[in-house]
């Protein structure tokens, strides 16, 4: 991290310039200091802090809490701070803790001593809940689109690839054909639920704390109303204990977080196996894979595997968020500015793993032959035979019973079904002599609300078509 | 665990009675039996199972996929099962897996070998995960239940002592005079947005995955509207791959009674404060301290210790889930199966906790004269004096100096504020003279929304009482 | 959990028979009762207890601390029903809490007001210490035994495929070729570590923490060195109060086996992935493969998946541990009790999961042909070729430049390098016209210290064989 | 992050200078490079990566490997980019990926194509864990000495405290008397675990991956005993596909520091509670302690409540690494990645955290007169009355129950022990007549072995200094 430049110290006091510092005698130990330091992690939240201060220095002008005109000087003067922000030219002073005193110095810098009536009515307490909130909103928003852009280039290459042709798994085991298609639309299935966790830890984020104090709420005639109005709150936190002291909105981006990570750890390792020589579905284009310092033959899927690894790093942020949070008496207490530095490592870590992941997807090329040649292989259709003698009267697990022996047989002889004569297997169910299974016919026949069959999954792309668009 | 009396086994066979057996030559390893056994715990799921076996064999009749009269009698069978379980009269079997083949076999030993067409259109993986989902359901009914008595118990108990006053602490140091109605207040909204997630939860539940199959859907006319109908689900899965291997409303399950219990481990925390000699806000009724085998004196609040050590029982099984979801490829993969254990893990400690709770928070009597001294000691009406002085004109931040120096003064002096002389006020800011803080005025004050004042508490009380009754 | 026979109640009191009872008016909720139980969980540890009550009481006598009497009545008693649990036919009562107050109460019965002696000079937070360290160091030596026996599985699997020759992976990407036996030999270096790490459990459990009481120590002429002497125990715990708050050795007793289950989840894995048609290194046995109820063809590696996923499951428990003990003041506190909990979970879980492999591994049947076939292709032996210019005079980066734009002119022309012509060859380096690479050479080659050369690899073997037999 | 400069393009390419270029038609998409964009961790490696190449280099031209001349260049010109790193003149290009690859380019830049050949006998995947391994070892030296130097803060404070006595608490109720010196030594016993726990990391880290190439081992005639011998490592790691995919030694640091951060946050805790108004035993200097924005009289604990919510950012660590390694085939994959910045943030959390208790630790202040007040109030001294009828003949059972109940009969009383008169003793019990029980007498009757009797503790901090020193 660069250091920021000092500006030198205000020259009316040798004690540092803490907003709390009257009581004490001696000044902060250097390593207290830097322990305590919040700056580095919470300055990203300049943009909410600049905007809640507006408003509520907006809000104690209009109810004569602060003269107007100190109201109206502080917000030009915050505004005037905004800018230097966004334009890089705020000089952030680490000695002063954190973003909340380093704008209020600055305004003080700026407007003079009117600044020091901006934290009437409020405390640090409520001002970061306030700010943390405003931006679990936002974050929560930004996941939201970047999950919307990754289920978009999934469908993109659903489409592109209607007519493929893959064996589904089960335990890693050919089971039976599906579309690549169908396989891609359950991961938008479980993006949707992402951005539904989302929508709830945005709904738990949505409400202002500020106005709450330190704990206990203020004695002055303050309108949260229209402060909550004017930052976009469509509610008010209604007990000022809770508000100071809940995370909860935290937490549940982060589990949000976590699970979405989950998903895409899972579409990650196949993205591995399938790129992998003996799968060998994928390739994936040299933009998307890296090489060997060692082994000039390579192209591994690095990406796939640093998303998968991430995702222990979410889940990390999520258990260090549930455990500061163990037994911790309200109301406020110190370790709550931890959460922060859990929130963005989520946030970021997700983002940029959806992001790569939105990027990559459309440049996926699959081997249609391959797949679909797999797709039959290893008696994949022995489902289909059961259930042809199924429909033939037998019971379910007399059929299964039949065809398993047939698989058996088969394989001791080293044979396809294809390769099997009808005597052979007519051995193990003589209603197995006139059975017909093949690709298409086992496709299309799974028919019914959530099946592979082409129609069902053309209707699912159409769909998720207009839901996206 | 009491061994289950074993019935004879089927005279047809001396392969074990699997689902799945016919390919294979040899029996299962006594160990694999043993380390893949999952019915000590899954034999929770029978009513589930019952349930939604009743349902899928009432449409595969009605749709003729088996013989009506065949329906019927699995439909009797399986009644008369559910009867047998509930009775306690089932025999459970550990050589069958899984509660799914225990019910299935003890069908065919009830009506023969027409219950062989039941599994007919299913598979394990769509049946297991609708078990789940629709157990998952009432687990999330259940937990907003036992949340709601507790809520209930802490509005009765604020109620109680509407009157009293205790410290507002934040960093544990006494801050502000709060009252404690207004402090249990918190607690009723946290466990709030408790309910909230287990609704969100259940939302996510609440799909029909049968009909989906091993994984790509059945070649059958079902109807999977019917089922979900039957079954109490207001939406159908509709990818059949997603539906099988999808575990995320058993995680978000965990998740959301994480952090209830992270809220339980809080209020345990301050039952614990509260109730040592240091503290002495609390005493324990009898029936719910226990005591020492080798000091007599002692009244120990376990309950509330077991609590906050129980919830890293459930952080735990919420590790466990997400560690077993990472990187597995779709669809089923056996490693699912250990969804329910972490998920009952969390549910019984859950629901424990919270009933226990919601039984001794009536029970919890207050020192109300004693936390009323506390409210006032150290100082807490600070910052009263420094708003004070903001009424009489100064910016907050010179009050709050002010302020600050005052205090730092009067400890020195050993004096408390009441014990200054004007004099000595006034040293500190001319306006500080006239300043008149006391208890009752300083709660008065607080009267914004979510202030602690008398008349916002009791408006919270009532606004409580109407939506929990 | 079959309920156990419960005893008449002893006539002399109606109040529960709690050690700790009498300062208490009312009888304990039975919620709390519920809550609070721990002897389904500790009653494991009945061995330990009966053990250390007999060496506490043999010392009582010696020191005369009671009388000589009473302690050999004791003494026998405790014999008596140490035989009594063996035999299964101890009755079991949860009203009185844990296995020390069931035993404690079973000794009144059998020898009287003697048993009141039993608990001079102890308490139960030094003696739940005692028992769960002596119960630490044994699981210490079940695990470093069950680990020993999968080492000797896996070493004679290397021995008895000890020419097979496989494909490395780096990235799941085939890399270089490499020995089977080296491949297996690396978890037995994995396993060996984890040896270690038990090791260091077993001392940090090894301290006697008998005679701490309470937390204070006691006011008796004990003798703790005798009763270290008598348990195994080789050091004695210096301090009263770390003696009763430590749990260190069960958290890193769960630490290592939480890395050593992480170290089959990784050979898990790879059991996966070679059992899938794609790998086709591995066929599983029948008794160690599972099928699926609804595809008849299916051979599941059921038993790697659930090694897998319960991975996650000790993990979890060791975020149980960890957060049950975060902020915790010292000395004892009733969260204590659920180290007992997370702490048999994980040795379970490790233990099943240990003995299934090593049950499982010698009867993996590689197919030796196909891994070999794979371990060349897809230009494995690149490396050779960059490292055959190296030997040439090139820099190595020059040779890995010329070799891999080799491979992707070999790619394109969709030829292996044996298809390659000299001239092919001379296009991208004059010297590897005459390069000789072929799988014998590439792993002979490979011969400085851990290497794959098959004399490395059977060095290794002989000294591995030395080493665990 | 401020950008570094970066140095003009090499002239002879256009593609990134990577290391494995040469086979890719097209460059990496800029998301990639982000993405898998190493550098700001891992650079942090310099001195390590630099220490390994030199003694990699020198063995080559020992060997003759490679020429000797060249090898005496890369030599020399990797001090003197060791040099430039350290006086922070180091060009670091993010677009070089890690700190390996931008080393190697700077050398080629000094000594030209010679640098080429440093990568023979090498791959990055066991350059880097060579790397990381170097590292752990010094990071194990680090946490060591800050433990240690906590351990004499404390030492320093117990024998500044000597005399001070306090209520020893089990269930934070007052227990029995200990001295304070007593408490404070468990910390130090807890540390000295910790000090173990490095020692083993340390160990499982000290054994040399260099020389096993990608995973095969290398085809050159190295001598990797030499290089162990220059860097320090005393074993060689004894198979190269373990060595290039073992983190084991990673995971144990993180969780020995995992360890030793709950073991801070217990102490946090006590120093939270201890110095709240309600304990009032600690004052926490101004230069550790800080203000409140709007209430002027705090003196928060801020660093303790820091340290106990840090906790979780070190447990969350150790998830992430664990859950990184979790189900990953051998050998390498870029999953392991991730080890640095979990290893890394658990490294800075665990020292920055001993740091700043040890400069704490000297500064507290007890309230010694209000501890021993507390001491032994709340019938503390209950316990030794009850042994005082042990020693008058009575089973400690019904000594127990007749203190137990003198106790409930005190209390109802409103009266302490010394308010009570003879005969009111004698209702309880005989014998209990005569007892005199004093705070000094308790102290000095807990003498045996661990107890905290002044002549124990006395001799205790006597042990600790010389072992201290």
């Amino acid at each position: 991290m660069a250091a920021p430049k000092r500006p030198r110290k205000p020259a009316t006091s040798k004690r540092p310039a803490k907003t709390w510092g009257s009581r004490f005698r001696s000044s902060t130990h250097p390593l207290v200091e830097a322990y305590t330091l919040s700056l580095p992690v919470d300055r990203r939240l300049w943009r909410e802090e600049i905007a809640a201060s507006i408003a509520h220095a907006r809000m104690l002008g209009r109810q004569r809490i602060i003269p107007r005109a100190d109201a109206t000087a502080i917000v030009r003067g915050l505004e005037d701070i905004g800018r230097e922000i966004a334009a890089g030219k705020f000089p952030w002073r680490n000695e002063l803790e954190d973003v909340h005193t380093n704008v209020e110095a600055r305004l003080r810098e700026k407007i003079g001593d009117a600044a020091g009536r901006l934290h009437t009515a409020r405390s640090r307490n409520d001002q970061v809940a306030t700010d943390l909130r405003l931006y679990a909103m936002s974050a929560c928003d930004r996941a939201t689109g970047a999950v919307r852009a990754l289920q978009r280039a999934l469908l993109a290459l659903a489409e592109a690839n209607r007519r493929a042709v893959m064996p589904g798994y089960t335990h890693l085991q050919r089971a039976q054909p599906v579309l690549l298609a169908h396989h891609l639309l359950a991961y938008i299935e479980q993006l949707e639920r992402d951005i539904e966790r989302f929508a709830g830890a945005h709904r738990r984020s949505d409400a202002l704390p500020l106005g709450s104090g330190a704990l206990a709420g203020v004695p002055y005639p303050i309108d949260r109303e229209s402060v909550a109005r004017e930052l976009g709150f469509s509610r008010i936190a209604d007990n000022s204990i809770d508000a100071v002291s809940d995370r909860d909105f935290a937490v549940e981006f982060v589990a949000a977080a976590s699970l979405c990570m989950t998903h895409l750890s899972r579409l990650a390792e196949e993205i591995v196996l399938w790129s992998s020589a003996e799968f060998g579905y994928l390739r994936l284009p040299d933009a998307f894979a890296t090489g060997s310092s060692i082994m000039p033959q390579k192209r591994n899927p690095d990406v796939a595997e640093l998303a998968r690894a991430r995702t222990g790093r979410v889940h990390g942020a999520l258990v260090s968020l549930l455990t500061m949070l163990k037994a911790l008496p309200l109301a406020y207490n110190r370790d709550l500015q931890e959460d922060k530095r859990a929130f963005f490592e989520a946030e970021d870590t997700l983002l940029e793993t959806l992001e790569v992941f939105a990027a990559m997807a459309p440049q996926l090329q699959f081997d249609a032959p391959r797949m679909r040649r797999a797709a039959t292989a290893n008696y994949a259709l022995a489902t289909d035979l059961a259930d042809h003698l199924v429909r033939k009267g037998l019971a379910f697990r007399e059929a299964h019973d039949a065809v398993g022996r047939l698989v058996q047989y088969a394989e001791e002889q080293n044979k396809t079904f294809a390769q099997l004569a009808p005597e052979e297997y007519k051995r193990f169910s003589p209603q197995l002599a006139d059975a017909k299974v093949d690709l298409a016919s086992a496709l299309r026949a799974r028919d019914a609300i959530g099946g592979t069959s082409p129609r069902r999954v053309s209707a699912a792309l159409r769909r998720w078509k207009r839901k996206l668009s």
